[in-house]
């Protein structure tokens, strides 16, 4: 399965902060065994919104992670967008709506309409409830048994709700387990190790080889897939022992 | 003038790296005064090239940059795509030839064929030699006026690259300068802070005022542009003023 990820922020346009979620999501979903072929980063604003791509990623991904809908902004149409996309009206969230409701109470702050908005969901979707701040996740369910999940944008609430709430329902969807193991070559060059290894690398075969370039030294990341974790293994470690054999590892 | 930032690696696709050279590149666009509308992340094979939305960036943005380029696998095909976006056909370029050759001379290393493609660059562009590695950057002249702008990824060669060569091509594209100023205001959320000055977040006044929540604070950029830093300074500061006492600071 193919995933997406969109990061919807302006302070993310401006550089004032660095897209960790972006990696975070990335490297989850490589765990989970989705294939990530896209990243993306657009503003907060309706004008940004409209100007994403919002009509493909819908028909070119299975999966499409969205992050940093807040849910707040007079003009944050991310929400709306997916909805649409999917076919789908929003509703209020019962859940949602008390939980919003009790939280201004207990932090004795006013509850502004802004606010109340961060209640309403697409009609199919599954709410993730924000245990660290306002704005609740969703999965919604969109046509062809494809899936967009909203997350809220401080890594603080992101990460807790993926891995309590998201990682769950991806794992269902997705069977089978990924294994990998890196290869470290020192210092050869990545040309040279790659011209070396052209006959392995290959996106569609399993194992996958796949080379990267960190300072001084060049990864090989053996990756496999299969039903247990034993016979993942017993994919990727033949791959490792012949990489080691051909740079004298 | 609109700015576009294309990243390209699988390893920021498999979140193995955060992909800090975007925020770097978007923080020195806004102080540039570019507006950065995408940012996008595809993977470095010919695969995820063509799955790229590599007939567009070129149409909807004034200045695309496309950093980890590095020119040397068999299946990177960015820098003939970006050549064929501008009509251009790639010609060996001879002093990033003879740097390539002396480099692997000094290191003593073999120079594989594979190497030499990093001297290839298009017809019609100001090359970027690399002080720290072998890829060298290109600012590539697109019609209508358009550039796009290659980089190398790792971020030792792409920084001073673009502050010693690229920055100085910019600025004289975008006379002008952008000056800003951050107002923080603590504790009372961002969507309170945004419903009061719903009045004034317009993102074509001079100056904007761009709300970002941060832990426990929010911060508020008022970012102006003119011909010098004090007109700018002059256009900011006096809505610093009003922000300040809108919210009793």
């Amino acid at each position: 399965m193919t995933a997406e990820i969109i990061s919807v922020g302006t302070e993310l346009l401006l550089g004032n902060i660095v897209n960790t979620n972006a990696a975070y999501l990335a490297e989850q979903c490589a765990m989970l065994g989705l294939s990530v072929y896209y990243q993306s980063v657009v503003g907060d604003n309706a004008g940004a919104a409209g100007r994403s791509d919002s009509a493909r990623p819908w028909t070119r991904s299975d999966i499409v992670f969205l992050s940093g809908v807040s849910g707040l902004r007079e003009d944050d149409l991310t929400k709306e967008i997916a909805a649409k996309a999917c076919g789908q009206e929003l509703v209020e969230d019962a859940e949602a709506k008390e939980r919003l409701t009790s939280y201004f109470t207990s932090i004795k702050r006013p509850m502004t309409e802004n606010n109340l908005k961060q209640a309403m969901v697409p009609g199919d979707c599954t709410v993730l409830y924000n245990k660290n701040g306002t704005a609740p996740g969703m999965v919604v369910n969109a046509p062809e048994d494809k899936k967009i999940i909203l997350l809220p944008g401080p890594p603080g609430e992101l990460i807790p709700m993926f891995h309590e709430q998201a990682e769950p329902i991806l794992s269902r969807l997705q069977p089978g387990i990924l294994y990998s193991k890196v290869v470290k070559i020192d210092c050869l060059g990545e040309s040279y190790v790659e011209t070396q290894i052209m006959d392995l690398i290959d996106e569609q075969s399993n194992p996958t080889v796949a080379p990267y370039a960190k300072l001084g030294e060049v990864h090989l990341r053996v990756t496999a897939k299969a039903d247990s974790e034993d016979e993942a293994k017993e994919l990727v470690m033949p791959m490792v022992e012949e990489l080691k054999s051909r740079f004298g590892g």
